[in-house]
């Protein structure tokens, strides 16, 4: 099974540091939300899914502090103080404010009597998203598991793996089941993914310790790779989708979605049902956050082009429904018209 | 002007090493057929252009060494050795094997009577063949320059510019005309090209020299770049150009090309002759090269993947010809249908 990404243990809060990896395994124990609102900006813990639960979690550390330090304010401006903190750390992964919308919530219905009893409840809480999570991976893994067959070759992008959830992966999952509960033969490209690096240093790296056949290459071959015929289909995460199935995902995705459909090859999106935002009617709504330009000038602290030069670097990119297969969900396989399948979806799932 | 590449001065060879740009600025002097190998097998030098041109001073050098050592070959050993020796060292440009012939045939010709002879003819010959170069960029910059309006934004992928030529470029050197002869206000986007990062090392650099406007991307940005509506046209070199119009180029320039069509922006291909390889009836004959795995697991010596991970590093990809708009030629724009336009400009030039 993949590592750990973010959990709580005996009322302590703990990440897997992921800008260290493959290098270095280190676990960092955050007790502040400044901590945590770092982690979530700087990727140490990235991936939707994986950042809604550090966002749960950063909240219950603010809780914990305010018992510790008998903060005078109200247990719910204390709530309320942590989750517009955190909300600022990342604007395009919808999960985010879906786990921060949750908790203020949940801490609402509940009316803490006291600091202590609200944090008890918050660590509960985030606790439980993380085994939520958990079970909506194993789900996306054993229905997306059945549009694999032996012999299939998966192209991926960036990591929607083990590493970007709590443990199990969207955009990995139908893999590590078809492989480790189904016995199938399945291998997987994957893509490097600049400027993080995240295919070559987390995709890679999982896979190869679940035993899991892996080729990387470089994001500028995934064009060349489809059309030798070596691919059977490519699965993608996603940061957020729209009413209409527009999805944003890392960038490079949606010049991997025109590529799948020249090649004639299904193009699968995974992701938990906190991953869709209906309130936008298509993905030129979604705000797509645009990084330091050093991100592409640099790399491991040396200088890879000149240091002046002009950057674009968008951190995401929004690809039309129109060039999706399916969505891979926990609640099962959506087909298109996705504008109605997933209208039925969220109208079946109301208590969500 | 773009910095000089490959170059004779005082019998002597130099070239500027371009895998320490854009941070050092370092000019090897190139004394024997082996270092001049090894510059263009680690891309010291590189463009098909600018490495057929270092090729024809590899066999002058050669021939030089043979002069001072009283080498017992006769001349046509000498020059059939080195060129034999110097066709090992990249596979996939055909300007390299284009110089080797002319070299070979023009020595054939020649019945050089002494060593010393051969190595001043061989040097003259080196040397017009890099101002022919200059000349066939100039042309194919002026043609390709037609087709560009003030306010066009070129995407480019990896360097086809002066550094991948003698000096003046090709898939830039309509940007540089343009702008530098016509006044006329173009900006580009430079892909960075993985593993090798051509595109952020020496296209962004060179534009910045030139004080043209760039903005540099990773690759996987282009697909994005493009939806938004930034790029008017597309401009790339080539490796070796079949007789129906498929093309190869640096790995990646198939899927700018697939990008392309799908934005409808035209994709131009801007090669000089010497790039055309008529025997070739289709790019499924282009042999491609495939690096080294550490090209893309390392980068500055430093590691960013598992060291042990399984690679795919083809150097090179084939694009179709129904996805070029047009070829940018030292003669002229061929249009389609490009096996009858590739044909009757081989039967103009004979001669050639």
């Amino acid at each position: 099974m993949p590592e750990k990404t973010v959990w709580g243990e005996d009322g302590k809060v703990y990440l897997l540091d992921q800008t260290l990896l493959p290098g270095e395994k280190h676990v960092l124990e955050i007790s502040t939300p400044e901590q945590m609102w770092e982690a979530i900006k700087t990727l140490r813990v990235r991936g939707a899914p994986a950042i809604g639960i550090a966002a749960a979690y950063g909240i219950y550390i603010a809780s914990r502090q305010a018992a510790d330090a008998k903060d005078g304010r109200s247990p719910m401006e204390i709530v309320n103080g942590a989750a517009d903190y955190l909300a600022t750390s990342r604007p395009t992964a919808v999960n985010l404010f879906w786990a921060l919308e949750r908790v203020r919530n949940a801490a609402g219905e509940r009316e803490a009597a006291s600091h202590e009893q609200l944090a008890g409840f918050l660590l509960s809480l985030a606790n439980l998203m993380r085994d939520e999570d958990d079970q909506a991976c194993l789900a996306i893994g054993k229905h997306g598991a059945s549009l694999l067959q032996s012999g299939d070759c998966v192209l991926t992008h960036c990591n929607a793996g083990g590493l970007a959830t709590a443990t199990y992966g969207t955009a990995l999952a139908p893999v590590y089941y078809a492989v480790l509960q189904e016995q199938k033969q399945v291998q997987v490209y994957a893509d490097e993914t600049r400027p993080l690096l995240q295919g070559s240093r987390l995709t890679a790296w999982e896979l190869m310790q679940a035993g899991i056949p892996v080729t990387l290459i470089c994001d500028n071959m995934a064009a060349s790779v489809m059309r030798s015929g070596r691919i059977t289909s490519v699965i993608v995460g996603a940061d957020r989708i729209a009413a209409n199935g527009d999805f944003a995902n890392k960038i490079g995705t949606y010049g991997v979605a025109v590529l799948a459909r020249e090649h004639k090859l299904p193009l699968y999106v995974a992701a938990p049902l906190s991953t869709f935002d209906v309130s936008l009617a298509s993905g030129d709504q979604i705000p797509i956050e645009e990084r330091d330009p050093s991100e592409v000038r640099m790399l491991n602290g040396q200088a890879i082009a000149p240091l002046d030069v002009q950057v674009y670097n968008p951190a995401f990119d929004v690809t039309p429904a129109r060039l999706v297969t399916a969505f891979i969900t926990e609640r099962g396989i959506l087909r298109p018209p996705f504008e109605q399948a997933i209208s039925a979806l969220f109208s079946a799932s109301a208590t969500l």
